[in-house]
C-alpha cells in the first residue's frame, strides 16, 4: 500500500486525463484496496475510474465495494454500461445489490440479464433474510460421481474460472442430490484412475436452505469448513455458503448482541441514517425505561414519611440502585453471551445459579460493608449512626443479590419459553432493579428506623 | 447425527469391551462431533476411546477436543500414550496445549519429541499473546519460483498431507524469504509448463510476526483470504494464520468488547473457574462505580434543604438518573461498536458528534415531555405543579443531552488519546451520569423552586 494515492491526486489524474497512470495505480492494489481508494469518491468518478482500469480487474473493484457504494452507481450509471459488472458478480452479492436499489431501477437492469441470471436472481431473491438460502452463493463446484480423480480435475479446470472456490467438490446425481463431497486436496493426492465414487466422504454436512445464518455460522466454525452445501426440502444441492460471508456474519450477529445489551435498538448504517430513525431506535427503549422509572418513583411516594423524617436516607438511594444495576448488567452480560457462543448451555442451568448465588454472596457482602461504612462515617446524626449503617448495609447485601440473581435467572428464563435471551438487556435489568431495590431499601428502612 | 449413542450408552459400550461397535461409532462421525460427543466423558474414559478407535482418525479427534480437555488427558494419560496425538497435531493448536499444562508434564513430554518439533514449539512458545506468532500455524505450503505448474502440482501433492492448506501456496527464494504467492486454483489454471515464477502475485499481503491478532483478522475479513502469511523482520516466511482461527478470534474479540461494555471484568472460562476470581472481577468495578454513587449522594447533601423542603423532587431522582445513564449507555455501544467494527473511523468525529447533538435533542425533548407531563400529573401541591414540571423536565431534556453527549464523546476521545475506548463503559458512564443528572436537577430546583 506504499506510495497510493489519495482522493485529490486521484482527481487530478482524471482532469488530466492521465488514464495509463491509473490504470498502473490499480494494477498494483489488491481489488479490496483500489475499492477502498474509491470509495471516497463521487458516483461518476467511480464510473470513470471503472471505465479506464476496464476488463476483469474493474469487475473485481466494483464487486468489493460497499454495498451502499455499489448502490449509488448502479443508480448514477447508464444500466448497459454497469451491465458487465452485475453479470459477472457472484450471485450471493448481486441478490444483496438488487434488493438495496430502487424498484424502478431493478426493473430497468433485469430485462438486460440473460435469462438464467434472472431466474437465478429471482430464485435468490425469494429466501427470507437471515437464512442460508439468502447468503449463498449458486457458484459452486461439482462433479458426477462416476467420473476418475483425473477426469474431475479436468472439469474443475473448466469451472473454476466462474466458481466461488474450487478447492470444496460436491458430488451429485442427476437429479441434483447431494450425494458426497470431496476437497481438491483428495483429488490431488488420489491415484488418477481412482473414481470419485470411491474417494468421496458421503456423510456430508449440509445446511438447509430455510436455516438461520447463525446456526450456518456455527457449523462452518465447528467443522473448520471453508464452506458448506445448502440443500433445499429434497436433499437437492441450491447454493454453498464460504466462510468469507460467515466471518461477516459472526461480527454482524455481536453487533447485534451488543445493541441488544445496551438496549440500543437495531444496529443501523450509522452514518447513512437520518436522524430521526436514529433516535427513533433509541426512543422505543427508553421510553419502556421511563415508565419503570416512574414506578420506582411510585415506590419512594409511599415511603414518603420515612424519607422526610430521615433525609439522609435519600443520598444512599444513587449508590444502591447503581451497585443493583451495574451487578445486575454484569451478570446478564455473562450468562447471555456463555449463551450466545455455546460456552454455557442450558443443561448447565442449575451449575450456572448454584454459582451466581455464591458469587452474588461475596459481591454483595463486600458492596455491603463498604457502604455500611461510609453511613458510619458520614451520618449526621449520632442516634442514627446504627440503625441508618445497618438499613444501608443490609439493602447493599440484598439488592446486590437480587440482582446478580435477576441478572442470571431472567436471561435462562427466557430462552426457555423461545423468547431472545438478549432482551434481557443491562439497561432492563438496572431499570427493573431500581424498583426492587427501593422496595427493599425503603422497606427495610420503615423496620429499622423509628419515625 | 442420527443415532448417535449418549455418554450412559458409550460407557456401557466401554463397559462390555464392545470396541467394534465403538469404532462403528466414530467411523460415521466427523471428527468434530465425536469430540463433542466424549468430551462429557472422564479424562481415562476419553484415553480409552482414542485407543480403541486408533489411527489417523483418533488423532483428528484430540485434535478438535476442547483445550481444557485436551489438557486433563495430557494431565491424565501415560506420555508415551499420548505422544503420538502431541506429535501429529497443527502446530498452533499443539503450543496453545503445552501453554495450557502444568509445566511438569510438558517437561515430561517434550524431550519425546523429535529435536525439529521442540525447536518449534520453543520457537511458537516465545510469540506473546494475542499476535499473529501465538496463532499461526508452521504448517505452510511453498515452492520454489523457478519450477513449472506440473512440478509445483507434484511437489504440493507431496507437502499436502501435512499442511494446514494446500491452497494457498507461498513462493520463498533460497533464504525463505516471501516473494510471492500463488492459489492451487492458479496453479491448476495455467499450461502445465508455465513456470510459477510467471503467474505468482508478486505484491504479497503479509502480516508481520508481532502483529495484533485483531489487525490480522481485518485483514483476513478484508481481502477474503483463507490464510495470511506471517513473516519475520527481515521478510522470511515464518508460517500463516488460517481462517478457521480467525473466525475463534472475530468471536472472542467479540466477547471482550461485550465484557467491556458491561463492565464485567475479563471474559473467563465460566464453569471451570472459581467463586473468588470470578467475583473478584466483577467487584473490581463495581469498588469503582460505588465511588461515583458516593459521590451522587455527596451531591444530594449539598441540596439538603431543597430536597426537605419538596419531597417530591425525590420521587424523580430514579427516573432522571435512569434516562440519564440508558441513553449514554445507547450512545457509546454505537460509538464503541462502530470504532471497533471500522464501521465509524476517527476522521468521522465531527459528522459523530453533530449527528449526536441532533439526536439528542430529539431524545431528550420527547422524554423531558413525557417526564414534565407525569410531574404536572402526579405534584401534591397545585403551587407546585409549575415549578416542579418545568424542573423536572429541563432535567430531562439536560440529562438527556449530557448523557448522549458523553456518550460519544468520551469513547472517542479515549481512542484519541491512545486509551481503549471499550473502557467507556455503559456502567460507567451510568454511573457518571448519576453525578451529572443529579447537579443538573437540583440545581435548577435551587433556582426554579422558591424553599
Amino acid at each position: 500500500m506504499q506510495g497510493v494515492l489519495f482522493i485529490p491526486e486521484l482527481r487530478q489524474l482524471l482532469a488530466a486525463r492521465d488514464h495509463e497512470t491509473v490504470r498502473e495505480v490499480f494494477a498494483d492494489l489488491h481489488p479490496s484496496d483500489g475499492a477502498e481508494l474509491i470509495s471516497g469518491l463521487a458516483p461518476h468518478e467511480i464510473l470513470d475510474i471503472l471505465a479506464i482500469i476496464g476488463n476483469r480487474s474493474s469487475i473485481e473493484i466494483f464487486e468489493q465495494l460497499d454495498l451502499a457504494v455499489q448502490k449509488v452507481c448502479l443508480e448514477e450509471a447508464d444500466p448497459k454500461a454497469i451491465l458487465p459488472f452485475i453479470e459477472e458478480m457472484s450471485s450471493d452479492d448481486r441478490v444483496d445489490l438488487i434488493k438495496e436499489v430502487e424498484p424502478e431501477i431493478a426493473d430497468r437492469l433485469m430485462p438486460l440479464l440473460a435469462q438464467a441470471e434472472r431466474d437465478d436472481i429471482r430464485r435468490l431473491l425469494a429466501y427470507e433474510e437471515g437464512t442460508a438460502g439468502a447468503i449463498m452463493t449458486t457458484e459452486y463446484a461439482s462433479v458426477d460421481k462416476d467420473i476418475t480423480a483425473t477426469e474431475a480435475l479436468n472439469r474443475l479446470r473448466m469451472q473454476a474460472p466462474n466458481k466461488e472456490t474450487v478447492y470444496y467438490v460436491y458430488v451429485v446425481d442427476h437429479d441434483r442430490r447431494l450425494k458426497g463431497f470431496v476437497t481438491l486436496k483428495d483429488v490431488l493426492l488420489t491415484p488418477p484412475s481412482q473414481k470419485i465414487e470411491q474417494i468421496m466422504e458421503e456423510d456430508v454436512i449440509s445446511v438447509s436452505i430455510d436455516e438461520n445464518v447463525e446456526e450456518v455460522a456455527d457449523k462452518i466454525s465447528h467443522y473448520d469448513f471453508l464452506a458448506i452445501p445448502v440443500i433445499d426440502n429434497d436433499r437437492r444441492l441450491v447454493g454453498i455458503v464460504t466462510v468469507d460471508d460467515i466471518l461477516d456474519v459472526v461480527e454482524e450477529e455481536a453487533t447485534e448482541d451488543i445493541y441488544h445489551l445496551a438496549a440500543a435498538g437495531k444496529p443501523l448504517d450509522y452514518l447513512n441514517t437520518g436522524i430521526f430513525k436514529i433516535a427513533k431506535e433509541r426512543i422505543l427503549w427508553l421510553f419502556i425505561l421511563v415508565l419503570t422509572g416512574f414506578v420506582a418513583g411510585a415506590v419512594m411516594q409511599r415511603f414518603q414519611s420515612q424519607l422526610t423524617a430521615v433525609i439522609a436516607l435519600v443520598f444512599f438511594i444513587p449508590v444502591l440502585s447503581g451497585t443493583g444495576g451495574n451487578a445486575g448488567t454484569q451478570t446478564t452480560t455473562v450468562i447471555i453471551r456463555g449463551l450466545a457462543t455455546g460456552e454455557l448451555e442450558m443443561k448447565d442451568i442449575f451449575r450456572i445459579l448454584f454459582k451466581e448465588i455464591r458469587v452474588a454472596l461475596l459481591v454483595g457482602l463486600a458492596m455491603g460493608v463498604l457502604t455500611a461504612v461510609r453511613a458510619i462515617l458520614t451520618s449526621p446524626d449520632p442516634r442514627l449512626v446504627v440503625p441508618l449503617s445497618l438499613t444501608v448495609g443490609l439493602a447493599m447485601v440484598g439488592c446486590v443479590i437480587l440482582a446478580i440473581a435477576a441478572g442470571a435467572i431472567l436471561p435462562i428464563l427466557f430462552k426457555k419459553i423461545g423468547l431472545d435471551p438478549a432482551l434481557m438487556s443491562g439497561p432492563f435489568i438496572s431499570s427493573l432493579m431500581d424498583v426492587f431495590t427501593l422496595l427493599l431499601y425503603l422497606g427495610l428502612a420503615a423496620a429499622i428506623i423509628p419515625v
